[in-house]
């Protein structure tokens, strides 16, 4: 079975690395020169938008899935013509908007932070005097990793914001003071079966992920597990999804959705039986799902902007390095370490030892 | 930093699906077309005594190693003068030979079936009355899976035996009353450092590694270590070794030794904390060893000839799939399934079901 991948970045290698002990080839079609997953499959160089290779990709694979949400909708609509394409068009369209994502969560009766859409500054001014400040402006789509985003704290924020954003469709969410951050990676097959991977708790600085820990039987874990079924259900989902929310009050907020593989369960190669990325391709090409249970207690760090030396990560007991073979830029994922240990406290002092080496501890 | 592999096959894939989460690329070095390893590398298609594609292979990478121990002595001699080769041609040459690898044994204490050097039919009438029948007659060189050798019970299966094998050179082994098969995988670093992993029992069929279940524990785990590191510090050995034992009154004799990763080692994927393939390539590189503990129980299931179909092959719970995309062909090892369970009855039941779907059970 050959899988074509939208986007050939670390989602897609990893996704190579996953399912080809299945038997799987993979094709990846990525306008980038260097897409780092084309050192496990192969590599067409086009852009999201152009027929002609899409046409190509369309031909030479069984089924189309998905790097990343921000896929032109005419993308997915064109592919969707010749060859099966999970998850579907309308998951995507709803998953790639704030407004359909918010609308969505609160037509299934999910808890969501106040949330208005922003189509001009008078909107704007009109919504932060309803919702109130602090508050958060978003482009609508396009956003990832804090970008497409501004936090309004005072009224001279808000003035001029909008198109600060550069005057395209927005929302503006009310701030919800969160004492955590929390993600459920689910995968959804596609006669309608659904598995679950534990809650995991999440630490981001400056809107990018740096930190992640698999929790076991968090208290919240059932009430996550209802919300996120509500939406692979209305979906008709086919694949992973992560679901990342807000722990508020001892309850769970909303925040968004991402319809695939997700940086918040990178811990799940060899924290779980079967990571995201076998299961999402499990899911997408018909096949049983695998089990989602925990195997020790996992947490991963992202490595943002470079790789620490190789030696120095390996050094680590209990440690697994996953570098994505990207030139290192600031800012930029590069790789991530999973800690996989046989107790939390043991797995408390390895976070440190990485935490060390990126200049944490 | 890129590894140059001598052989493209699932020795080869199964490297580089290690390899690259460390940030290694691959190039492989082999004459067929279908080299199943190239889809995780660049495939340089040559003959290994091509002496041009040898020298390419040198410049492009940082270091060569070797999926099989049947590669010419010339040619690692030659590739020895352009880059850094593990292991050694010097350990190749013993490894590859059956004559120079039991001398060693002797040498080094080991104890091993009695054994002849037989270059003529005559050597072999007076090794045959020496050592007694039954004794099986092997190929110096190039055997493996049971090809190469002849088991004689008989006189008359004597009379002949060395022209049937092609009058090259080969040795006698007086045949052992063995009570089981083990093996033990070692790796060891460019500094000295050694760990093992834990001794496997394995059953084979018709000289084809059928069953591998990795042991916990086990009695003759210090001696198989004792022996093994014997040969491990004689050679100067850097990377994976495999040492394969027969059981006989409760101790050792060794039967012969593959200077690489091994079948027997595959379980260690998802069976041990780092597996024998990211250890080879950390201990070739230069990097710190990871750790050989277990991960729960395991076993490792060959399948021969063909994949039973993926779909049933997934719906075993605890089992993983490692297809190597090659053309299915009898006797022709094209996959193997992982079985990682939290106890040796789940295991045994489990066993149990994957030998149903290969027609064993």
């Amino acid at each position: 079975m050959k899988i074509g991948v939208i986007g050939g970045g670390q989602l897609g290698r990893m996704l190579s690395l996953a399912g080809t002990p299945l038997g799987m080839d993979f094709a990846f079609l990525d306008p980038a020169p260097d897409a780092c997953a084309q050192a496990l499959g192969e590599h067409i160089r086009a852009d999201y938008s152009d027929q002609d290779h899409l046409r190509q990709l369309a031909d030479e694979v069984d089924l189309v899935t998905f790097e990343f949400e921000s896929v032109p909708a005419e993308t997915v609509a064109f592919l969707s013509q010749f060859v099966p394409v999970y998850p579907s068009a309308s998951a995507l369209r709803i998953a790639r908007d704030r407004w359909f994502e918010k609308s969505m969560f609160k037509e299934l009766g999910i808890p969501t932070p106040a949330f208005a859409d922003i189509q001009s500054q008078a909107d704007l001014d009109a919504a932060a005097a309803s919702i109130g400040l602090p508050a958060v402006l978003k482009t609508r789509t396009l956003g990832y990793d804090g970008k497409g985003q501004k936090v309004l704290r005072k009224a001279e924020d808000v003035a001029g914001a909008f198109a600060e954003l550069g005057s395209v469709p927005c929302i503006l969410e009310g701030f919800v003071p969160f004492t955590g951050e929390v993600s459920l990676v689910a995968v959804r097959a596609r006669d309608g079966e659904t598995r679950f991977y534990p809650l995991v708790h999440n630490t981001h600085e400056n809107g990018i992920l740096r930190l992640s820990v698999a929790s076991s039987a968090h208290p919240l874990q059932a009430l996550a597990e209802d919300y996120v079924g509500r939406v692979l259900d209305k979906l008709d989902y086919v694949g992973v999804l992560a679901f990342e929310f807000f722990e508020v009050d001892g309850g769970l907020k909303a925040n968004e959705i991402a319809p695939r593989v997700h940086n918040s369960g990178h811990w799940t190669i060899e924290g779980s039986e079967c990571s995201q990325f076998e299961n999402h391709l499990r899911a997408v090409a018909g096949l049983p799902l695998g089990s989602t249970a925990k195997v020790g207690e996992s947490a991963m760090l992202n490595f943002i902007g470079e790789v620490p030396p190789v030696d120095q990560v390996l050094a680590i007991a209990d440690c697994h390095l996953h570098h994505y073979g990207k030139a290192f830029k600031a800012g930029r994922k590069v790789g991530h370490a999973t800690l996989r240990s046989k107790d939390l406290a043991t797995l408390k002092a390895r976070i440190g030892e990485v935490e060390a080496l990126i200049g944490k501890g």
